[in-house]
């Protein structure tokens, strides 16, 4: 059960409110975000909602039996709107692009590809400056520095930048610098980083880990929005399968599912979910078709040349067309 | 490397191609379908392919690497059509709704999904009368029986048939009363099952196993093409996965990788490959958009009375819209 | 709901158990098996079982919310006992050895094998004629000339055999020459085969399905059983895993959980289990540990020269080593 | 390519090693651990060892194709010895048990089980205080206090103590109250954390991720041993798949590949592996004969009552008898 509580709430209406729920054996937990208050009341006694519907200080209260709570559209049916400012949304009902490379390199690659995305009317850039990797001796990424040449060359241009935060020491340095917090697949359940991305005031895109369930997703979403931070965005990005004909399944399964269950906007990562740059386009299209508010996409200025994920990174002629059609094919489902 | 023969060899120009194939050390195994006849040679050794390739009587020479190799679309750049008769196909470039119920249950539900799709344009029925069941205390199919009263009333619709075959004592009665063998997740290697619908002149949906990988389907093709059939459709029906929010994983990365890797048409199966009733148009969309040649849907008068796969089948209203937006999103694909 | 019936019941006690059966709208299925009559039950509703189990000709009757039902464990404690004659059995309490080529290739081959297992007290040898691959291109085994071979050399040496049965049409014919059919991996869920075996008086092994669960190999032993065959043997032969380090992923859980739910016996396949012949021996010994009554292994005078399965295969010494450990550490199970 | 150095090596000798590798056209990445100076060079190059190898300043030097360099056993033959102190080792050919609660949740609860631990000759506790939960509303732990208690009652009785790590801000604080730090299964590949654990010199047990790979494990292990921290311990813990018997599937497979392709310690975990209390104690026998040299479980007086995985959790008597039995089991494992 959840309890939204009113604005300012008398102490003496939250007392009361908690000894109601007390009285039914529930457990309580206080959960007070950036633009909300709620009880979030977990038992198993059967009770009349209403009569503590009825209390003071009580703005809205449901029963929610799933294991996520605020996150499901059983407690909030309109869906959340991720604004970004400078009119750019990640939303239901309208269709984002999100483009760049795997990793940030240096000053020119980003400058091409910013050009590039303004170029094509495409308004978020991605691009890790952390990487994790499986292996110690391989590039993990130019760090702080890399994220300030990023933030500076993007910034200039009006593009805003999403990005990937690897541990609970990188949030605070990073904040200035990006407009999203990506959390990565294999940080999908650490759960302190995800408690510390709760206390932040700006979107996180969380994705699904490698083999992680839906439930489970909404469950890591479940832990920033209940430490405080209501924006977020669910991203699936393929799962691992034995299937050794792709680098992941991407499962678009996963999109009318996420859209039915949570308000969250649901984001695509077709560029991982299959890994092979000659089907990232098709993969994309079929997401939009599937119901995807987003696709984020790796791009780079010459893809052989990248310096991770080169197979999967479209060029600049494979992006303006995969923006062409992306257009095309969200128009026709808009209007089915 | 596969070797096409002219039509009529000369015994003694098979037997010197035969020799010239034995001295590089290369296994021999003799492939004659309805159409054609090949020599599907297999080793190891470096050779210079035009030593071959010159001899009297070869037609089309071509090294093919894959494990399969006369399903490959390394040997056959040309689509495979599927010709039903009566203008009925199925094909790249084209597009074909397969619709009917999960089993063959009376013959007054069969003749109103018959009227049904005759109302809406879909040539193909689909409908079970043997029925692989987990539990054997469940409903099997009515058999020859049903069958004969699902092809009198389908036929005299000017309806096409596809049903599941089982087992190799099946294939023959079946015959006469069917336009494509479909053969089930669970015997997709079935080889004994397999090597008998080679010797068949109609056409065989083959359906990708639960966990098969896209090898594993593209070589159970191989063997029917290899006895004699090359009249192939493969099936993407969803993957088993530990997701448990939905019955199967629809792995749609599998189409554009089949459309890549063969010249067989493919066809996508939405209503296993999530399972529940809800989302089957968004996948079959989905689906379309990820370059599927026909979707095959599970549709009842009353869903929730079938006597199997009721979570998952679509009532008629559903049916025809469904049918409605697959023609405008394959519209908009072919036009992109 | 099992009921069993006495033997020889009259047929008005029978129409009377069946009418008390209706009545409580629950579906009856009638099962007779070479030595038993049963009726399964399946319905909803509650009721008092005293009502039925105290009818006339009603041997014994438990209620079995398992969706297998004559193979569970609930409904038959006493472990049950395949006896093949000779002293020769296989049974809970007691272990089994059972070792031989993947594939019977010649006649020499195989008196070698007999040999060795006559010199280490091994009494069922296994060896595939009829052999599942995946390509069509590959080494299909000797069919039933090389079962014939096969038998004439096992059978004057006192060695019972196993092999594997593909097809419905084989069971006839190998029924003379063989101890125990088995049923491969890929025909785990052939329905069709698996009800033809339950009208055969000899024991059948039924292998897990490469990605089956527990609670499907329960009831595809429910299929044999149900058609009349109570003889049969459970196997654990390795699921399908994203792990690439080994052919496939042996579940010994399954072993334990196996033995709680069914009275069926049951055998692991550790050559299949994990692929790689220098850790044969140690899963052979973790798998007695986990409670298997028999292991079934593969072997070859001269494993690198094997037609199929050579990095899986033990020689003679590795063999012989085996049978020596495995008696101890069933000896020390057994003493715990 | 691994080049162990000589202790204290020259300055010059080490540009000089440096400069010829570079000549090569390798990649080189300086470890220096607690103990030992290496230079891991990374490349593809054919080239004769010998040249760097005769080089002053050189102590020893192979090529390790494995992704993963210095936890292979292709450098390091000799096993990895982890000495806790007071006599107290995890090493190959030794066995070890760890038991203990799931969670720390009060002093009464760890003074029952450090006395159980004392009487029965067992010498390291684990007990979680740091609890990664799905689900943000349920019990995390009782966090540094907690620690603190569960060392002073475990010290004062002589009892090592291995307890999860969950981020990088808890290291430093919990150093002193441990012995060894675990990495869970969600932070498998956390590689900050993994990183600043190298910065450490006390042992870390690495538990395998839900869905992780073998290679995946050693590669996480070399993140740590790269950092500077050699002390490491492998945990096999059950992998996911879609079987729904039991909660993980213990890939026991894992135990006799990793010690063949690690000179680490393998630790088995059957609690998580099977997670059903009664059949623990099968899997942990069942794990030693694979080869494990050492087994990690749960306990608590009264596990009905546990706050956490009570389902999994042995009582005393349990515990007891499980200890006796592994002991004879691994006595029989050394000898055979």
């Amino acid at each position: 059960m959840i309890i939204q509580l009113v604005e300012n709430i008398e102490p003496q209406e939250l007392e009361n409110i908690r000894n109601k729920v007390h009285e039914i054996d529930y457990e309580v937990t206080d959960v007070r975000t950036s633009s909300n208050h709620y009880l979030i009341c977990i038992g198993k006694k059967e009770f009349d909602i209403r009569n503590i519907g009825n209390l003071n200080g009580v703005k809205d209260i449901h029963r929610v039996s799933d294991s996520y709570k605020l996150v499901s559209r059983k407690w909030k049916v309109d869906p959340t709107v991720i604004d970004l400012g400078d009119g750019v949304q990640i939303r239901e009902g309208d269709f984002t692009l999100i483009a760049g490379p795997c990793a940030v390199e240096n000053e020119h690659q980003i400058e091409l590809i910013v050009d590039h995305l303004v170029k094509n009317n495409i308004k978020i850039i991605r691009g890790g400056v952390y990487k994790p990797r499986s292996s110690p001796y391989t590039f993990r990424g130019l760090g702080m520095e890399g994220l300030k040449m990023f933030y500076k060359v993007s910034k200039s241009r009006g593009i805003k930048i999403i990005t990937e935060v690897m541990e609970v020491a990188q949030i605070e340095p990073m904040y200035e610098y990006i407009d999203i917090y990506q959390v990565g697949t294999r940080n999908s359940q650490n759960f302190n980083l995800l408690g510390e991305l709760g206390k932040i005031d700006k979107p996180v895109l969380i994705k699904r880990g490698m083999s992680g369930s839906i439930d489970e997703l909404l469950q890591s979403a479940e832990y920033i929005f209940s430490s405080g931070n209501e924006k977020l965005i669910l991203c699936e990005r393929g799962i691992r399968t034995f299937e050794n004909a792709y680098r992941n399944t991407l499962d678009l399964n996963a999109v009318p599912i996420l859209k039915e269950k949570s308000h969250l906007p649901v984001v695509v990562d077709p560029s991982h979910g299959i890994g092979l740059r000659e089907h990232v386009e098709t993969m994309a299209l079929a997401a939009v078709m599937a119901g995807a508010d987003g696709v984020i996409v790796e791009i780079h200025e010459k893809p052989e040349e990248a310096l991770s994920d080169s197979q999967q990174t479209l060029n600049f002629d494979e992006s303006y067309k995969l923006a062409e059609k992306l257009r095309k094919v969200f128009e026709l489902r808009k209007n089915l």
